[in-house]
């Protein structure tokens, strides 16, 4: 495989099909080129395949001579030849990946020029200023960009020269001035490097070319990468391309278009362009850019190419497209395209469009595989509109959607301040069931501990309230926090954006969560495309979240948590009796209280989903959780002493205490000793659904055990089930009984249960992965302790890939939950398959399940738009 | 398949490999009769299966014909039918699973008698007072064993008989007593049942089977089978037979006999009988019982075919048999006979003795085979002579051996007391390094948490020191415990016994542990046996543990854990420097004043495996092991105030705190939190590697990475150990170079990395199987919690056959690890494999180990023998 092609190659796939190869930029120039037969400079790429050999055993052999080829064969085309003191040959020399990635090296332009080659190029142009300019340019770029250099070692001598010379403005610096600054320039090159300031064209060329090389494994590059989830073996491409000039003269120009408004999605061009400029003008900002339209009225013969081009790339791309082009003295000529970045209202809407366009159309299909999570987010959840000024601190995004208001560091503070009309964000180390209220309260949540898994970020993630959690830079202490020596106070407005993990200072403009009218059209599609063949359902735990659930488009709940039932206010303390209760009697009269409370939050939910699955996981928590901590009463022993009622907490919280919480006595296992504790939940759910088909109502009742690691246990706690079923059917009129099916399945969450499948199916009506505790036990990760400290260091090292508590490990992880669904279905052919964990929200990990054959995913309600998207997505890519 | 088999049915294959279905009493009954043609009163078996049939639906159909047919056919062979008023059979019942289960039904004798019957047997034996005396019996037996009345009941009414009729002796009541007593028993036995006693043989008959059949599942028989670790869904067989009376005259008489000496082993017969007396008085110890050897004078004739039929067992069992026989009215019946139970003394004369018998002989595979695990403990560790007459408590059998001393409740004081020269028994809720010194001091220790890998199991086990531990009722309180009213103060003496997890009162007598001269001679040919295919290799962490294992016979380390180096006293506060260190340089000076004294380890440990394979693990556990307790330091703060050093710690604890350490930041992960560490680690070991090749020596190294998941974590691991080697070597001559060769591997301890085990030997030259950690993930089952608490629950309920963290689950956990033999090898064909948990001692997981295809098992040192012998017989199982 050669390491290098010219942009007119003739490939024998399109060359957008071969990005791996080509990078992004690379591909498109080709595509413009070769297949489209568009005016591009010439040029050549310089493949992945080539970076990548660089970074394992440095430079490549036969490199060099294919670089010397292609050059040649540019300098033919152009007529000119690099480094030629009468006509030099210019080019330029960019960095260009798969994926773009703005953390690379940035572009080298004017390659070719030395103090030779400068003069000819001064002659050709009849133009001594722009060449120095350009020179000096290129100097001052290929010791920031290439050596590595601080820019402001250039930036002090122009200003320096300017003053000597006595001008305020660029432009007015003559061209002695700009050649003296030229020699000023590589004299600051050789005094940093310590080398002269490279004369041979080939010898700039090639440091160009190492210099992108290892751009990919610059810091800026991995973050970005860890970021945005690239890939770190991926290498990037080079492209060195002939230089065309918008700064000639009054009839050059640059611009930036788009083939449509990439904010709104409107039809029409959209773009900025400016006479006599070079394209880093543009993108600077220095000098006031006009309107892409009004290059109809100063160059109509241009325009009028241009949107020919543009028609011919949207057609050819069947998609809006980015680009950037040059007019030299006339004649315009194409420097890039891409398919265009867009906002989320933009990208619905031209989903939308495109399969109704004239002359060329899109399917269905395929403007649902178009929109990604990322753009509903935007829709449905409010965002930073613009980067903020004062970042104070990043943390974990763990709930989307972005807030603004007072600080306060305590529940009932804030809710006194919210219930007064202030806009209140609650800070805090990390939350508990005591501080709901407060949370209620607030517009959003900032914690500076705990994962994305912790008690604030489900809590919020359920609401589809913003929050930040495990910000551990932030320092709280009493009613202020301090982060890199700044210090909040309570009062003091914050900003946060929990779908970025920001948490900014002072007040940050917000864009409006505001699904325009094509959300509800594509999801349509999306569901159409879908059905009956992944189904969405939702995780909710009590009527209003179901409820909320639903109107999102849930077809069910696949997971609802009895445990956040026992935790409200007025639960705990009853909990807590049974937890304590001494005999079997007062056992007994604490369970039958929380069941009468129990029986009215399943008849909420019940109503909400009527008609619809339930799946209700019988309690799954360690009971401790449900104590308070034996720390705290040990310090208060010791210091203030223990009232009798908290004497017996602190034994039993001592009692029930573990050394690993995640690996001891909870789900099934809490049912094997408390006998009573499943029972009572089964009753209250079956009385409740009896009162629901008396009602006239259509409940579907799914019990889920959870933490299954042998047949025996699900065989035991499925016989707890099905007897109190019975026993509640019994007691009432057959033909309320006949209309109550109950399906009784269980939790795949262990290594154990996903191997043995094949036993446990047949004790189940369903399984349902949790994938959270399955990656914990998979990995040997806790998310408590290791997503703040050590997943960053992970990612960044390359050790994985992914976060797999955000997208699924398949290799791992994926490979039990598929051996469990071969072997679940093995047993049982019909057995119901879904998935409860993290993952039923992230639409790579639907994809995974979807081909896994799964027949439902399960997300929290706010993450239902996406998961129905996603699921659509993954049946598209399938069919 | 029939339900039921006389003892002279013609079985296709020997009824001894039919105990399945026969139990182990039916089936040697049957092999005495059919194939032995001894003397045995007729009779049949009830199959397994009727049982089975019976537990899950009720009386099997056709059961009650085949039994009928069976009685009829046992009638003909007797010449007397049951309930015959004039010459009635009469019957004995017994229970007789596949495993001799002492806590399952007793035996029913003289079945066949009632009112009517009775008299016949009056009139046949010419004694009125044996016939009534048999009914008696028979009423209170049937009354106890079948229908579950109080024994009091009937001994009550007894004793007022003698009373009344004035005698002080059983055998002075006459025969009118004796009738009335009869009268009187029936007359109990309709009280306290509502039901007449049964006069129809044939429903007496009955009940006595189904009686059996319940049994299996009766409370002791459960708990029996858990501590045993037979499975429950064997069920048991019935056995009918005729009976025979060693109770009619001065010709009559019964006994039990070994065919040598259970003991010892000597040669010879051995045993006890009694003249004119019925088996239950020899058990009973009533009356004095005669040697066996009394027979030859008293009953030549019978003595010497009793002699023939010994040897004829011996030939035919080709073992050390244990029979019972009744001689009545000077004729010889064999009762019973099995295999005998041995000590471990006997059990290895024996089998060394019977390979070299006259006539017959066994291979030297299958005297391997013979002994057991047991055996080898009842050797190499003192224990409880007797049954202790007090039992305190039960607690985990953590460490065998027994030991006897003075209780004291802290590390210290039992330190003194042992200085002044007492024996020792350290008592305390847990151990941990600070109590070190202690535990040496001490005969034996007994701790009231914590489970079988606590610090006080793991650690005595390495010494070879008694352990109970989480003996959860043992309630301790200053310098005293209490337990169930009992309360041991401060110097009075307990017993232990670390092999039962027994606690006792007072001093119990103890056996010495004195391996006879054979346990040489089988060990050696157990190595022969194994050599090439499996072998074994100890964990052990210092020069003196290495030293001991090497003694009894290790191949190597197979584990040096080296975290217990860095918990010594003198090493405790220098790791606690570099944890807290503030700067890179602090970090690396605490670093290398480490790196001395782990270097001084290494050497030890490398001296005493000269020659053989030392795998060090580097460190694993999370570091906040190595600082104090938060809870103390806070509670110190609260109260007293914290120095400025321990702030700093409690500091430091705060943050390396987790939630569920197990699934935190240790192992390898450690290694990236803390760069400096493993090098460090590395280097100490490769410069005692040198020194010990310039003294000489040969050391040969292995470098284990613990807790990997991913191959890129390992290969960044490993990269560090290369380097560090490498760097090492390289200051050292040539020709001291050449002689190190390092292995670089890793454990296998989470599911992730046996799935991916493929990858991940790309960068390992070997693979330890650390199987506690591995079956801590796969069930979710953290050890410290859940095996104290639910583990017992879980055995009893059926929920789990084995123990998973004493045997290897074999289809989960052990699916991994078969899947991880196979991915690994498939990678790198000759990637030496070893296990290295717990499970390397336990002779079932040896057997699956080898099975699975592994290269070596490594254990704790005192457990080399017991790994050594079962390697050897998992060779012979599959060969």
């Amino acid at each position: 495989m050669p390491f290098t092609y010219s942009f007119d190659h003739k490939h024998r796939r399109p060359p957008m099909e071969r990005k791996d190869l080509l990078g992004g930029k690379g591909a498109n120039l080709a595509e413009m080129t070769s297949v489209l037969g568009l005016p591009v400079p010439p040029g050549f790429t310089i493949t992945t395949d080539a970076c990548r050999a660089y970074l394992v055993g440095g430079w490549p052999g036969g490199l060099d001579s294919e670089v010397t080829r292609q050059v040649r064969k540019l300098e033919r085309a152009m007529g000119k030849r690099l480094g030629d003191p009468s006509d030099p040959l210019l080019v330029s020399v960019r960095s260009g990946a798969k994926f773009s990635m703005p953390g690379m090296m940035d572009t080298v332009l004017n390659l070719g020029l030395n103090d030779e080659s400068v003069k000819g190029l001064a002659v050709q142009t009849s133009d001594e200023r722009f060449a120095y300019d350009s020179y000096r340019r290129f100097v001052s770029m290929y010791g920031r960009i290439v050596l590595g250099l601080d820019g402001k070692l250039f930036d002090e001598s122009f200003e320096e020269a300017k003053e000597r010379s006595g001008v305020d403005s660029d432009a007015d610096v003559g061209a002695d001035v700009l050649r003296e600054l030229a020699e000023t320039y590589k004299a600051v090159v050789a005094g940093a490097t310590g080398q002269p300031f490279p004369q041979d064209p080939a010898d700039q060329l090639r440091g160009a070319i190492e210099a992108v090389f290892r751009s990919w494994n610059g810091a800026r590059a991995v973050a970005y990468r860890v970021r945005e989830r690239i890939p770190h073996d991926l290498g990037t491409a080079v492209n060195v391309q002939a230089m065309v000039f918008g700064n000639r003269d009054g009839k050059s120009g640059t611009g930036v278009g788009f083939t449509r408004d990439p904010a709104t999605g409107a039809q029409g061009e959209y773009g900025d362009f400016l006479v006599n400029a070079q394209g880093e003008d543009v993108v600077a900002g220095i000098r006031n850019t006009l309107p892409l339209s009004a290059l109809r009225d100063r160059f109509p013969k241009i325009f009028s190419e241009l949107m020919g081009i543009f028609a011919r790339l949207e057609e050819h791309y069947r998609d809006m497209c980015d680009t950037e082009f040059t007019i030299e003295q006339g004649k315009l000529w194409m420097l890039q395209t891409r398919v265009g970045k867009r906002t989320g209202r933009a990208a619905l809407r031209m989903a939308v469009d495109m399969t109704k366009q004239r002359g060329w159309k899109i399917t269905r299909e395929e403007a649902v595989a178009r929109v990604t999570a990322e753009h509903l987010d935007q829709v449905l959840h409010p965002q930073f509109a613009e980067k903020p000024s004062t970042l104070l601190a990043k943390g974990l995004a763990a709930s989307p959607g972005a807030a603004v208001g007072k600080a306060y560091f305590d529940a009932s503070d804030a809710a006194a301040a919210a219930e007064r009309g202030e806009a209140v964000i609650l800070v805090t180390t990390e939350t508990s069931p005591e501080d709901v209220h407060g949370m209620i309260a607030s517009q959003g949540i900032l914690t500076s501990r705990g994962g994305l898994v912790s008690h604030a970020a489900v809590v919020a993630r359920g609401w589809g309230k913003p929050a930040v959690v495990g910000a551990e830079s932030v320092r709280i202490s009493g009613t202020s926090f301090t982060v890199n020596g700044t210090t909040v106070r309570e009062g003091d407005v914050i900003s946060i954006d929990g779908g970025g993990g920001e948490v900014a200072l002072g007040e940050v403009a917000l864009t409006l969560a505001d699904p325009p009218e094509e959300f509800a059209v594509l999801l349509g599609w999306a569901d159409r495309i879908r059905k009956g063949k992944l189904a969405v359902r939702a995780n909710a735990d009590n009527g209003a979240d179901a409820a909320n659930a639903r109107q999102f488009g849930a077809e069910g709940i696949g997971l609802c948590r009895t445990e956040h039932m026992f935790l409200a206010e007025d639960r705990l303390p009853i909990v807590r009796r049974m937890i304590l209760a001494s005999t079997a009697d007062d056992e007994r009269d604490a369970l039958e209280e929380l069941r009468v409370a129990q029986k009215a939050d399943f008849l909420a939910i019940l109503e909400a989903m009527d008609g619809l699955p339930v799946t209700v996981r019988l309690l799954d928590p360690p009971l401790h959780e449900f104590l308070p901590s034996t720390e705290e009463l040990e310090l208060e022993d010791a210091t203030t002493g223990l009232s009798e009622e908290e004497r017996k907490l602190l034994s039993a919280a001592k009692e029930w205490k573990e050394s690993n919480p995640m690996l001891g006595t909870r789900g099934v296992r809490l049912g094997v000793m408390k006998p009573g504790l499943y029972q009572m939940q089964v009753r209250a759910l079956m009385q409740a659904a009896v009162e629901r088909v008396e009602a006239g109502g259509k409940p579907r009742v799914e019990v889920m055990i959870p933490l299954t690691v042998t047949r025996q246990e699900l065989g035991l706690a499925r016989g707890w089930v099905a007897d109190t079923v019975a026993e509640v059917l019994a007691g009432v009129p057959k033909r309320t009984a006949r209309k109550l099916e109950v399906l009784i399945g269980t939790m795949i969450e262990t290594p154990r249960a996903a191997v043995r499948a094949d036993e446990i199916a047949e004790e189940a009506d369903f399984f349902s992965f949790g994938t959270n505790d399955l990656t914990q036990m998979t990995f040997g990760f806790s998310r408590d302790d290791v997503e703040g400290r050590l997943m960053n260091a992970y990612l960044e090292l390359g050790l994985l890939q992914r976060n797999p508590f955000e997208t699924i490990d398949k290799a791992g992880v994926g490979e039990l939950v598929a051996t469990a669904v071969e072997r679940g279905r093995a047993t049982r052919a019909n057995i119901k398959l879904g998935i409860c964990g993290e993952h039923g929200g992230d639409p790579e990990s639907i994809a995974f399940f979807y081909d896994a054959g799964l027949d439902y995913v399960s997300c929290s309600p706010y993450r239902v738009p996406i998961a129905r998207l996603a699921a659509a997505q993954a049946v598209v890519a399938r069919s």
